[in-house]
């Protein structure tokens, strides 16, 4: 409840002593990637921690899964290793402990002012899944590019829709895009357009990292797919609408997707989140047994998109989304990925699809809020159909807590033009 | 041309001082997996013949990327480094040559029998592509799951049309496949079926090991892309065409296809299957500029697969086909893939597609060679629509030279029954 740490924390600041969240980054250039945590405006160096025996738990007490360059290791020992580092860590940083507090050579090596830390992939990713589980996106995009009649397909009641990302090129937030270029839909009798991305655009999710996984052939149970989560991070699923609109049957998106994929740099435990859980909507058809799960939970998490539109200084907010408008909940995306025996490993990353809400204001993606160009949005004056170079897209996300927040920090990309 | 070993080598055998594939093996349970070449009945240990310093040349000299677990570090270094590995390998292997063949000691530690071996996964594979390369496979795919009007979605011939697959269920050859679990198509006003799949097929594809890659942003010309494909196995990319065909719009094939992928053992390098190279088909409409290369290439891989049935001692030849049935090549594969400025990296497994030829005896499938079932195949008189638990079906792939044989071995696993 009055848990405090003793670093200073503004209420309004993502990162109090009850979210910790896990990252990696570099002290300085050139430096080795080490795990870290964020308290306040600071980063912990968990490497440091862990040399100084600090973390004297029963399972991290002989574990180097903080020397890594990585989080890979850590989220392979599950959930009561993640226990165990939080309530660590929580014990380390809060204003009764003295332990780091009144050790000052350890707290000079040990936090680092966060604008100084360079924010690395905090896991090496073996596969990346992307869901489609807001029904309000299925509609839209399925009335923009089928039309209106029967706009979601009769299976997305059924199953938690999915396809398979593309791992190698998954950035850290503040990584510039570059505009793909590629083949768009051909007019009459003429080739097809090639060339720069004429319809880019981003796509507002969040998205989970896998640990510890499950072995192939082993299906992991619906309500046992919790302890396979390790946290959340908000996910830029950029897209090229002309790219993906043209290739896309009848195998799916590929390259209109695979140019880049930002996801922010701080992961939030579901521990942290536990607090914003809230009740999932209600499923109509019921959902197949294996799908059927005791405990269904959402997370009321405050998603925003914000433009800065090219050559601007103010950015303009163009969404306000929330986690909690996804129809299929994390753990039935878990469930139904590995029903037919596909194995997770840790560190495999499974992001939610675009989380569009109801309202017009809660879109997420511009294919959905232009209307797929049709109608233009206004940027304090400037229009905007799709993403232009230089632009630059900018998401957040939180949950309010009492007197706290508990964040995400942001998920940032700046639009640059194609090579060539 | 009379380019011979001092290891005997029977002229069908697959493995001739001409071929020399690269794998990972270990030569006993429990020792670390290491780099080998295939060479008639025996796997030469690269650790070994790198360890007595017998890789002289200026680029391989002084690395250690046969020390590795797995062929990544080799892959990462490129055509140059490839060239220079099987150049000393066809001269320490030759005839005439005394360093090893004179070499007690060596030859001893160095040389395993092949059916000694166990065989490994031979690379880490980061992303795995999967593309869709026979127009007889596409139309017969297309023919059957929607209708005969327009087969052939129209951007198929403009685009070597790919989805990404899974990873981390790629397998090597002889590893058991478990029936996958899930749902298919609902009847009437029934819920969706949920169970074993009732429609488990195999795919008859080949696919390519990807080095040394590009960075994200930068495309590979497609005049350039050979220098990026180290080499080929065999590929079988089970199929569980009920859950595919309920699954799969809008989005793509994902459980139907992610509960395994059997790849044999054996790359076979480019430069090994330079001599068998051929022309590859004419493309109409001519392609886009970026997919227009100077010379367009198949090889003349001729391909079987046999269906051994459950509780039979005999094997069943179902069909016989050719990857120079592939429209597109893996060059314009490759340029297309890296187009949008997508990264691949060493390691990349890019599968061909089913490859289908244009007689009934050719076909890839299950799903074409019996037409989704309704026509069943006889083997020696037992009659399957789809595989049964316990069919073992083993695929093979070989090039015939004058007096030897350039081959991939076999790429084999048997179904077993779902878990529960
Ligand atoms: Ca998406
Ligand atoms: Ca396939
Ligand atoms: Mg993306
Ligand atoms: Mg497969
Ligand atoms: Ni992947």
């Amino acid at each position: 409840m009055a848990l405090k740490s003793f670093i200073e924390v503004h209420p309004d600041c993502h990162f109090p002593i009850q979210n910790l969240p896990f990252g990696v980054f570099r002290p300085e250039q050139g430096s080795a990637p080490r795990p870290g945590v964020a308290i306040g405006d600071y980063v912990l160096d968990l490497s440091e921690i862990a040399s100084a025996g600090l973390f004297d738990g029963p399972i991290l007490n002989n574990s180097d899964c903080f020397s890594e360059p990585n989080l890979n290791k850590f989220l392979a020992l599950g959930r009561p290793a993640w226990k165990e580092a939080r309530a660590t860590l929580q014990r380390l940083l809060s204003s009764t402990e003295p332990a780091l507090r009144d050790n000052g050579a350890l707290r000079k090596k040990s936090f680092l002012p966060m604008d100084k830390a360079e924010m690395l992939l905090p896991v090496a990713v073996g596969d990346y899944t992307d869901f489609f589980s807001s029904m309000h996106h299925a509609k839209n995009c399925g009335t923009i590019f089928r039309g209106p009649q029967n706009p979601i397909p009769p299976n997305w009641f059924h199953i938690p829709i999915a396809y398979h990302g593309r791992a190698s090129s998954i950035v850290i937030s503040g990584t510039d895009i570059i505009r793909p270029r590629g083949q768009g839909q051909p007019t009459g009798n003429s080739p097809p357009y090639f060339g720069p991305s004429l319809k880019l655009d981003f796509e507002l999710e969040m998205a989970a990292f896998v640990g510890p996984g499950n072995e192939l052939g082993k299906p992991v149970d619906v309500n046992e797919a919790a302890d396979h989560i390790f946290g959340l991070v908000l996910m830029n699923d950029w897209s090229a609408r002309d790219i993906q609109a043209w290739e896309y049957v009848p195998l799916g998106p590929f390259l209109g997707k695979s140019f880049g994929t930002t996801i922010s740099p701080w992961i939030v435990t579901l521990d942290a989140l536990e607090p914003f859980s809230c009740d999932a909507p209600k499923q109509d058809p019921p959902p197949l047994p294996y799908l059927a799960e005791k405990i269904s939970k959402n997370y009321d998490i405050a998603l925003e998109v914000q433009i800065k539109p090219a050559g601007h200084k103010d950015s303009c907010v163009v969404t306000r989304s929330n986690f909690n408008n996804l129809y299929w909940t994390l753990t039935q995306q878990l469930a139904h990925h590995t029903v037919n025996g596909c194995n997770l490993r840790p560190g495999d990353l499974l992001g939610t699809g675009t989380i569009s809400g109801p309202e017009p204001e809660s879109l997420g993606c511009l294919l959905e809020l232009t209307w797929n160009g049709q109608k233009p949005l206004s940027l304090n004056g400037i229009n905007r159909k799709f993403l232009e170079d230089g632009d630059e897209v900018t998401f957040s996300g939180f949950c309010k807590g009492n007197g706290y927040t508990v964040g995400f920090g942001t998920c940032r990309g700046k639009i640059v033009p194609s090579s060539s």
